[in-house]
């Protein structure tokens, strides 16, 4: 397939940000073949028009549960213990693969009717939102939640389903996998060891939960003497590349180790305040460098999956919670979404830019929503203004999944209809 | 003009909270004239298909300065000092009558597109907010911005603009009006005292901004001895319906003073955070029974005037300044841009709730958005999961100003041609 996009303005990478200009853009099979310069013989299947149309890179969720969304608006304006022990846990028991393919495909509309084009997943159960994503036509990188012990018959149980998921589907381009210890308060650290080595072996990255709440890290600090952080780093989880989820509740010194090259840090906003656990001191992980990335958490804990809002958020309360109105800037909170997830998913050189030879994975947006006026500052209006409706035609891997809010592959209606039935 | 809306779920007020039931919606002229109740010999001009729809009251956004839509995007991550002086107040002083008509009319297209159905503004540039209001077919509450001193040439001249606006428009059912002294800090007392006057004399509420951050706090208790709401107050400015937007640095004294009955506090959380302010004691503030509202303050200090935002803010944010899962609920968000607003305007008994003898302002939702599904929760749904996109069509005094999307009044190709045409 060939798509051409006429003349719409364009968000480009450059230098430490970005640009926005006008640029036809060339697309054959799954690849950006030329952005801006005419590439003579192209005979496109398809012709995009631009005109007032913004196109950005697509947008990439680093932290989700993807099935959860059924569970969505269960539990809210409750305790951490309440929204887990009464709400979800005893629903997440009595969930059948149906309820989670169901549920992946739910929150994979929202992802993409929001410009999200990829999505780093924790689930447990497999073949569902990996079929999920595959038949709704989105990128997906798969980590099947692992806790228990390395001698035990469950730990070793979950292993086998990563392995068997990762075998499974190892043809298939839209995804990529990691392996996914849930965190050192569910996996014991001979376990966690295991999962990195065969992270190192299959090389794929980690994905875990590091320090959400103060509760985790003061436990961790009486059980193991040091942080969540400092604890995983003990076990050498950080000297590969790893992914780690929340990091809210960490010192000076946990940063530190934080900004290793193979470490990146998901900051899932909503979910983070929904329950209680703050503010993640992000403006000091970007001062160290750190590669910061951003996430939803699960629908259950944010309740939405719209990373236009989490991009708001993200430059929106660390300026409230540091009082200056300079830190996290929006050029900062579009990278988190883009770049800096491409790197963590070890793609940065085919994911996260609108450029020669990267992957087609696009969102195009209304630039006449009222929202989106005047253009004073496209850069700007993505974080500030936009709130994921501008998004009319999503493409991913040169696919068009969704064209004018209508998706090409997913059946609304039986989903509608499906989720309808469960409602109580 | 008779309007029926056929069993839509419906946001009915209920004791403290709410609730969602199915209902038929009777509307003549104006006002509800039943929810539930079959109305005999009814015969609608229009009747609305409410599958699948949530009707919820028309949002009320208390604080805009709504002609500013032409600034947005135009200083973002900058001091709030370079945002004042550098980039805003140089352009507003090169600002015509015609600017500003567009860019209240820009404000409201975003306004009604996200399910606001009246905005309580202070404006600088009079007829022209008003006119845009009338024109859009959408309800406001407008103040002329004062500022100076009651014996001083522009002090007067403001206050007589004021009062020929509100000559000028008195039989539009539509406007009602407010004295809006901007702030201590550009009034004289005696001139706030002036205004106050003529706001018990016409019968209309004071609007004022007060302790909206640190720098003014500060200040006014070098110059006076005590902080702005203190000396609000000693001036008798709290004694009669007042309407006080932001009071982000208040302590607990000015607390005391803000939850008397005649005051009411708009917050304003992204204005608040975007310009390193902080978070207003929100929590404290209910908890001393204080009337508070909400508002997106202007779009150049924001960068949306989106309610839904809004909501997914205050509910959000304390949670996180908190630590505590269970501040500030989705109840009282909705509250606070429904019931509460209509109180501050001295509209109780006929804005705000969806109920018969009340105003027919309503929003209808989409409940087949992704976001809204399943339906666990509407009324969490409405501040942790919509964006305001879900809004299909908007009714104001009986009038649908938008339908399916689609304005009514408004051209938006004028709109989107004179923005474009003002653009650097
Ligand atoms: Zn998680
Ligand atoms: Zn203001």
């Amino acid at each position: 397939m060939k798509i051409k996009i006429e003349s719409p303005q364009v968000l480009l990478s450059e230098g430490e940000g970005f640009a926005v200009r006008p640029a036809d853009i060339y697309i054959e099979e799954d690849k950006i073949i030329s952005v801006g310069e005419k590439v003579t013989d192209f005979v496109p299947d398809r012709t995009i028009d631009g005109t007032d149309k913004l196109v950005i890179p697509g947008l990439i969720n680093m932290h989700t549960h993807n099935y959860m969304t059924v569970f969505r608006n269960l539990a809210d304006d409750v305790s951490f213990n309440e929204w887990l022990f009464e709400r979800v846990m005893p629903r997440e028991d009595k969930m059948t693969p149906e309820d989670a393919y169901l549920g992946a495909t739910l929150g994979i509309m929202e992802m993409l009717r929001s410009g999200t084009t990829c999505f780093n997943d924790m689930q447990m159960h497999i073949h569902q939102t990996t079929k999920a994503a595959v038949d709704a036509g989105i990128r997906a990188s798969i980590g099947r939640g692992l806790s228990g012990d390395a001698d035990e018959e469950g730990g070793e149980m979950r292993i086998r389903q990563a392995l068997e998921e990762m075998e499974a589907w190892k043809d298939e381009p839209l995804l990529t996998f990691t392996m996914a210890p849930h965190a050192p308060y569910t996996c014991t650290g001979k376990y966690m060891q295991k999962a990195a080595a065969i992270a190192r072996e299959k090389n794929v990255p980690l994905h875990i939960h590091l320090s959400e709440s103060t509760f985790e890290v003061e436990n961790m600090k009486k059980e193991q003497g040091m942080s969540p952080i400092a604890y995983a780093d003990s076990l050498g989880l950080l000297d590969q590349p790893v992914i780690i989820a929340h990091c809210v509740k960490v010192d000076d010194e946990d940063i530190r180790l934080l900004a290793k090259p193979t470490v990146s840090v998901v900051t899932n906003p909503a979910s983070n305040m929904k329950l209680g656990n703050g503010f993640a001191p992000i403006p000091k992980m970007l001062e160290a460098g750190v590669n910061v990335c951003i996430g939803t958490d699960g629908a259950a804990s944010n309740n939405a999956l719209n990373l236009f809002r989490e991009m708001g958020l993200v430059t929106l309360i660390h300026k409230g919670a540091m009082g200056d109105a300079e830190s996290v800037s929006a050029v900062q909170a579009l990278k988190m979404a883009t770049e800096n997830a491409a790197k963590a998913l070890g793609r940065a050189d085919s994911l996260g830019r609108i450029a020669k030879g990267y992957q087609a994975d696009l969102a195009i947006l209304d630039l006449n929503a009222p929202q989106m006026m005047p253009r004073n500052n496209i850069v700007s209006s993505l974080t500030y203004s936009a709130n994921g409706s501008e998004v009319e035609t999503v493409i991913v891997r040169g696919e068009i999944v969704m064209e004018n809010r209508r998706f090409t592959r997913i059946d609304e209606e039986w989903v509608r209809s499906e989720v309808r039935r469960r409602e109580v």
